[in-house]
This record gives C-alpha cells, sequence and structure tokens, in this order.
C-alpha cells in the first residue's frame, strides 16, 4: 500500500502538519528521554545500578516500566499525529507494535519485582501502587486484543469500528495515564522505603526523584495535549475508505460513510 | 437571563439530553460522594477523626483536599454538561462560582497542613506530593483569573475567546488529573508513615486506603469520559452568541461566527 498524497475535495484533508505540532512532538520526545534518562540515573547513582542475578534485580522493575509503559505507550499513542500522511494502515501497524514492545518491556519489569519480592520474602500486592499496576496491565491486555481484533484482524465491520473508535481512543488515554499516576506511586515508595525520615531533610535523591516525578506527569501532559488538539487530529487520506473496509467489512455490504 | 430552549436551525442544537448521560452523570456522583465519604470513613475510623485545635488538625487536610480539589473540581467540569439548556452566562458562573467553593475548601486544607507541620516541627514542602499539591494550587489559581478575565469579566473579544476556549479546556481537565494523582501520592504518604511494614499484612486501614484510591482514580475517569464525549458536548443555545458577545466585544466588531 502506498502512502500517496492524494488530497480529497473538502476542508477534512490538509497535506502540511499543522505548524507547531512537530515542535510540541519533539518536546515530548525530549521530556520522555529525559524521564528515562534520570531513571537510569537515579537508580546508577542512588541504588547501586541494575543487574538481573542479585538484589539489584528490583532496579529492573522501575526502569522497564518507565521505558514500556511510560515512554513508548506515550509514543504509540502519538503515532497517528506523526505520520500524518503515510497509510493508515502503515501507521496502524506500528501502533499495534509499539504496544507489543511496551507490554513486553514491562513484563521484563513485572517479573523482575515478583521474583524480587520471592527472594526476600515479601509479601505481593498489598499496595495501592500494585494494585493500580495489576489493573493497567490488565486493561493494557484487554484494550490490545479488543483493538487489534476491531481495526487489524479480523476487523470489524465499519459502523462497529466507527462506533467503538472514540472508546478505545479515550480508554487508550485513561490506561497511559493510569500508567504515569502508577509510576509516581511507585516512585513515592521507593523514596519513602529507602530514605524514610532523611526524605525531610532534602536529601539530593529526593530532589532528584521529586523532579523525576515532575517530569513524568510534564510528559504526559504534553502527550495528551498532543492528542487532544482538534485541529491536529489525522486528516483523512484518499485511500482510507477502501483501507478502512479490507478484510471482512466488504462482504458484509456495510456502506462506507465518512467517519 | 431566561433559560428558553429555543432551537436553532442546523445539526448542533438537539434540545434533550443524550439518553445515557444522566446516567453517567449520576454515577459520577455516586463514585464522588463514595470517595469524600471513605475519606471520612477512613480518617474517623482509623485516625482518631477531626479537629482544627489538637493533633488531629492533619486530618482535616486529606479531607478538605478530596471534598475540593477532587469531587468540586470535577463537578465544576460537569456543569456545561449538566445544564445543558440553561442560558450560558447562568452555567459560567456556576461553573465559575464551584471553582471557588473548591479553592476556599482546599486552602483550609492547606492551611492544616501548614499548622500541623509548624506545630509538630516538621519540615515543609519536600516530598512529590507537596510539589505536585502546590504546582496544582498555583495552576488552579492561574486557570481561575484567566478563565474569569476572559470568559466573564472584562471578558475577551470573541475571536480571542474562541481561541482560549479550547486551551482552558484542556488545562482545566489537567490540573484535575494532577489534583487526583496529588491525592493518590498523599493517601500513599499517609500509609507508609503511618502503617510503615504493616502495610504489608493487608492490615484493613491499608486494603481501605487502596480501594478509596481505586475510587478516586474511577471517579477521574468517569468526570474525564463525561467531558470527552464528543456527542454529549453542550449543544450551542440561540441566545448564545449575543451571550458570548457582551461586554466589549460587541464594541469590538469581531464577526460572530459559530464557535
Amino acid at each position: 500500500m502506498s502512502s500517496s498524497r492524494l488530497s480529497m475535495e473538502g476542508p477534512a484533508s490538509p497535506a502540511p502538519a499543522p505548524g507547531a505540532l512537530p515542535y510540541y512532538v519533539a518536546f515530548s520526545q525530549l521530556l520522555g528521554l529525559t524521564v528515562v534518562a534520570m531513571t537510569g540515573a537515579w537508580l546508577g547513582m542512588y541504588r547501586g545500578g541494575i543487574a538481573w542475578e542479585s538484589a539489584l534485580q528490583f532496579n529492573v522493575h522501575p526502569l522497564c516500566m518507565v521505558i514500556g509503559l511510560v515512554f513508548l505507550q506515550g509514543d504509540a499513542l502519538l503515532v497517528y499525529r506523526v505520520f500524518r500522511n503515510e497509510a493508515k494502515r502503515t501507521t496502524k501497524v506500528l501502533h499495534g507494535l509499539l504496544h507489543v514492545f511496551a507490554f513486553v518491556i514491562a513484563l521484563v519489569g513485572l517479573v523482575a519485582v515478583f521474583e524480587h519480592h520471592r527472594k526476600k520474602g515479601y509479601a505481593d500486592l498489598y499496595s495501592l501502587h500494585s494494585w493500580c499496576g495489576i489493573l493497567v496491565f490488565a486493561l493494557f491486555f484487554a484494550q490490545w486484543l479488543v483493538g487489534f481484533s476491531f481495526f487489524l484482524f479480523p476487523g470489524a465491520s465499519f459502523s462497529l469500528r466507527s462506533r467503538y473508535r472514540p472508546q478505545h481512543v479515550f480508554f487508550g488515554a485513561a490506561i497511559f495515564l493510569l500508567s504515569v499516576a502508577t509510576a509516581l506511586l511507585g516512585l513515592k515508595e521507593a523514596l519513602l522505603f529507602e530514605l524514610g525520615t532523611k526524605y525531610s531533610t532534602f536529601e539530593p535523591e529526593g530532589v532528584l526523584a521529586n523532579v523525576l516525578g515532575l517530569l513524568l506527569a510534564a510528559f504526559a501532559t504534553v502527550v495528551l495535549y498532543i492528542l487532544t488538539r482538534a485541529d491536529w487530529k489525522r486528516p483523512l487520506q484518499a485511500e482510507e475508505q477502501a483501507l478502512s473496509m479490507d478484510f471482512k467489512t466488504l462482504t458484509e455490504g456495510d456502506s462506507p460513510s465518512s467517519q
């Protein structure tokens, strides 16, 4: 499928990206990479670094979660804003794949913390952080499965897709936000467990982690801003109606009214 | 100003509310009131209740914040969905007033925690919870001032309003979400300070607080869902264009193109 830039009649398809969008996307990436780097710096400087086969195994958990469920999940939501003129199907596959990467990395982070608990004899799943985390995992997985079966394979009818799409978008954003909130809870937990009362003396680790927390919230805000700007929505491509109807939709005879 | 249900030509103004909206609003209120009641129950059952002139002064803080910055702020965002056929100006004033109530109650909560710290000799503003909280306060206040001066008094030109409105809506939702995230951080902090390692033995207080945390997230999700459903947006009233143009806009001669 080519990504030709055929333009349609009507106001729905301006080919060039809105002027400010690339700057916001660049800013989001700067924030996202800073968050990942700072998580690594925090673990390296104050927690002894990362290793699988040692007491440092716990540290795999925050790093994987920030890479997978914050940075990659955030970027997966942005692909429809960034790849505005590619074939819809290509963008969809990229969106789905980024979520797969995010999920696999997060799964490594999940295994790390359960293994760490098992080795240390700690209880599992008692904290608000862990409850939110398990909820994020379940919702993320369910959302991916339903999204995949509606939009990629086997694909739902055109009218069903049109009705499900806004729900998919809303819950995608909600799961991303819950992921970031869960990361903040985890960060806070890690600080209070380790620093205890030293947290209140403005220890460098505490200040660094607080800044990291604010940057996590800033990344979520910028991603959400890009997602929700009405005039930054992806324009409809000429080929799109045919693409939306591939697989079984054509055989079902749904009329392709514009979404 | 009357709230007559004049209907305009065109598809933009269906007078009856969308069928499912009242149920979602009712559900949001059920969640919001449950969250407030549960915060009170937590403080009453496990923290000795509430009083201003004693060591219980701290407990004023979480209760006021949940009532002001979670429940009332959430409801303030919903007024445009609930009062669909009232005069826009009436709805606007209600929106602004609910934010004033929210702010005053939150201010009491803020004073409570600073007084508590002062009496106990605790350090201020060292934690991620407190940093997020101060950020919420500053953003909330700035957003209210800018909103008031653009939309109520003295009021900006019609074109300026139209350009600012989406920003106001986005940042309103973002500040609300940050408020809820800050509440979750505070709840977690209160649990870890008080329960310590007992948290991991599934103490009743810990379980209750975890459920409260999930309900806070659920309230935020339902409010956000109602806010963002495109087909639940408030329909334009016939009188609205004139109302949008009161104060100085008429004298500036901006053309009232439909928003």
